[in-house]
């Protein structure tokens, strides 16, 4: 006993002392109460999952990097690296007693064992909303609106952030149009998906590789120029009416302007989503001085529950996670921006005062004051500076004089006046 | 692809659908509460904890207990069977920058691989409350008031719950006063730890196993028969006012009377609190009718930092965990107790009133109101027939009619009273 550990948290893990919670408060705050005015219902899971539920979806490259281990029954588990192969499994689990379309929201801790590139931990939490059991494209609309409102709640606004809206199914049409075969899209897709991760001559290189001809290889450049959606109406020419990706496309431009969010969204053809379970809108949310990675993500998909044995059923899903935002919040805003001062300290000079500083703080606390009692009786300078410290709004420190008139002084911190508050 | 899985959580793991999450939300927004009302600051750690670091304090029975397991790296990493090893690691942390006393509190998921009876699994969450680096007496008042507040805050009252309040200290000095010699506590206090699991003669029987003789073991049972502290200060006779354990035990009853919550408190010299590293008061909340496990406990534990090589700190903790008292609440409450009305659905019938609908929810949503929109067009009894099951407090259905007006109906789904409402 007594020999010294390490007192540092696991690598890659994250502590959060009460200045850092401050900060994560206001985030997971934004979130609920985005989520509830906008009538998504909670629902949570544990952090450890089935693995093979896990694997099942995994695709291209989470696979490799999901936490995994046996319990002692040789079960293989893992933790979750993203909610959303959960949210399937509890939805298949009941789909035949619950009432679609669900729209369901949790906030969970998922787990990724990568490289410590900065920025990136191996544990973050992800803000989940998911519309499941409605192919009309207002799921979508209600899934963005949702985001940009939390965003709204966490002090930004659309000059701060643009979500970048396009259609894999779309992309596809243009690429058919273009003459690429329908099988290549995927390989198209994967290489267009690392576009601002490198340059464009390797992603030419990733297509050429491919075997996508040079010409080929030109349009698809061709077509990430195509800067609105009336340039790609023009590109598809007569198939353009006949195209529902597009539709749904004008659909939802249309009505975020009903909403009043139309100022957050951008049409952007080369948002792709690596994922390769979205099929049709997608959607990607960017600071608009492009400083940080993605601020939330996700989009259509409607194979979700076929994958793992459920029934066939249209969903649209976000994924926003806690990092970036914050990030991005403290340089918006300031660091000092969450720094608010609330509640009361309650103190007293000698154990003679302690009987009515409890029954003052229990008085304050019963008419709905949170109330930071100090525990022995001490000096008022030292009452004070730790009051100030605290960001208390304001304190009353009994002393023996306050004891006899049977009244305190209650003093604002901020603009220091004082009232007198009755002791007995 | 497509092969069915299974749809089950992993053994002893728990899904929360809406209708669980509405119990948890009760549960974690009562323990939120009254950790704020008191002063207490949130703090946060990753569920993934340094494996040595929990083994250190893990004591009798949790080191066998814990799930754990290698990172590629082979750092042996493990989820956290309870929170307080992770607390003293991130005190001591920062021991030299931190101001003391810290009045802490965080809701933590913790894990437990043990034997599924019913209504243990395998992972739960666990209020905790702490206040580090106070060595008075108001520290145990103040940390027992917010968890009887937090049950008040619930629904329940003084009549449903009681706070068995004891000391280790205490019971050391009464077993000394009794003859059995202080190597021989530490056993007694593990053996009487099973009072209530197993029957008086199987106790007995250890204490027997365990070198103790007949004399002493009547003479522990007499012990145990004390049920107040005035019997307490008899037995200890003229060694009773200089016990600090005793002067404590009289100052925390009457602090609470002060504060206004003696009627939660019962002096019990048999709570023991399996955990060796308590070290003065410890305490323990049953349901009065004695159907349920322990709903909360703690006490005082001096030792925690210095047991990982951190400096000596006093402190008082409680771990307060979501499972028990949830079933108290459903079976003192009724399980349709959480059942409120709330937000309002907004459904439209053809595609032509699809904008108006968007408006009507957009400008709710503005004013703060939570509204569920109805994806796509539908026939009124479907729409009302949904809202009435979500629980919507209000509804608006917008028909040509209504849109042709300018005006539609805001129904009280209650009442059944409506109200129009703008739609331009």
């Amino acid at each position: 006993m007594g020999e010294q550990l390490s007192f540092d948290a696991p690598r890659g893990m994250r502590d959060f002392y009460p200045s850092d919670m401050i900060w994560r408060n206001k985030v997971f705050d934004a979130f609920r109460a985005a989520a509830e005015a906008a009538g998504f219902q909670p629902y949570d899971s544990c952090v450890v999952e089935n693995y093979d539920l896990l694997a099942r979806k995994a695709g291209e490259e989470v696979g490799e990097q999901i936490y995994h281990f046996y319990d002692k029954s040789e079960r293989h588990i893992a933790l979750r690296p993203e909610m959303t192969p959960t949210l399937a499994r509890m939805v298949a689990q009941k789909q035949k007693e619950l009432s679609f379309p669900l729209k369901w929201t949790t906030i969970a801790q998922c787990f990724r064992y990568e490289r410590m590139t900065k920025g990136r931990k191996r544990e973050h939490y992800q803000w989940n909303i998911d519309i499941i059991g409605e192919d009309s494209v207002l799921a979508e609309v209600e899934v963005i609106s949702a985001a940009c409102d939390a965003l709204r709640r966490m002090g930004l606004s659309s000059a701060d952030f643009k979500v970048h809206v396009s259609s894999r199914r779309l992309l596809g049409e243009v690429l058919e149009r273009s003459g690429v075969p329908a099988d290549r899209h995927a390989q198209v897709f994967l290489a267009l998906d690392k576009r601002g991760k490198m340059p464009d001559s390797e992603i030419s290189a990733m297509l050429a590789d491919g075997g996508l001809e040079e010409s080929l290889i030109e349009k698809v450049f061709q077509i990430l120029s195509l800067s609105d959606l009336e340039a790609v109406r023009a590109y598809l020419g007569e198939e353009a009416s006949s195209s529902k990706a597009l539709s749904d496309l004008d659909a939802l431009f249309s009505l975020a302007a009903t909403a009043g969010f139309a100022d957050c969204l951008v049409f952007d053809i080369g948002v792709i989503r690596g994922l390769s379970y979205y099929t049709g809108i997608v959607f990607e949310c960017f600071d608009t001085k492009g400083e940080f990675r993605a601020v939330f993500g996700g989009g259509r998909y409607d194979n979700l529950l076929t994958t793992i044995g459920g029934e066939p059923t249209g969903a649209v899903g976000l994924g926003f996670g806690d990092v970036v935002v914050t990030e991005l919040l403290k340089s918006r805003l300031g660091e000092d921006a969450v720094l608010s001062r609330k509640g009361i300290a309650v103190g007293f000079m000698c154990d003679e005062q302690r009987d009515a500083a409890v029954k003052l703080a229990s008085s304050l606390r019963a008419s709905g004051e949170a109330v930071d009692l100090s525990l022995r009786a001490q000096k008022p300078k030292k009452f004070f500076s730790r009051a100030d410290s605290s960001n208390a709004a304001k304190a009353v420190f009994i002393g023996p004089d306050d004891l006899e008139r049977g009244f305190g002084k209650l003093k604002d911190l901020q603009t220091r006046e004082e009232v007198e508050i009755c002791l007995t």
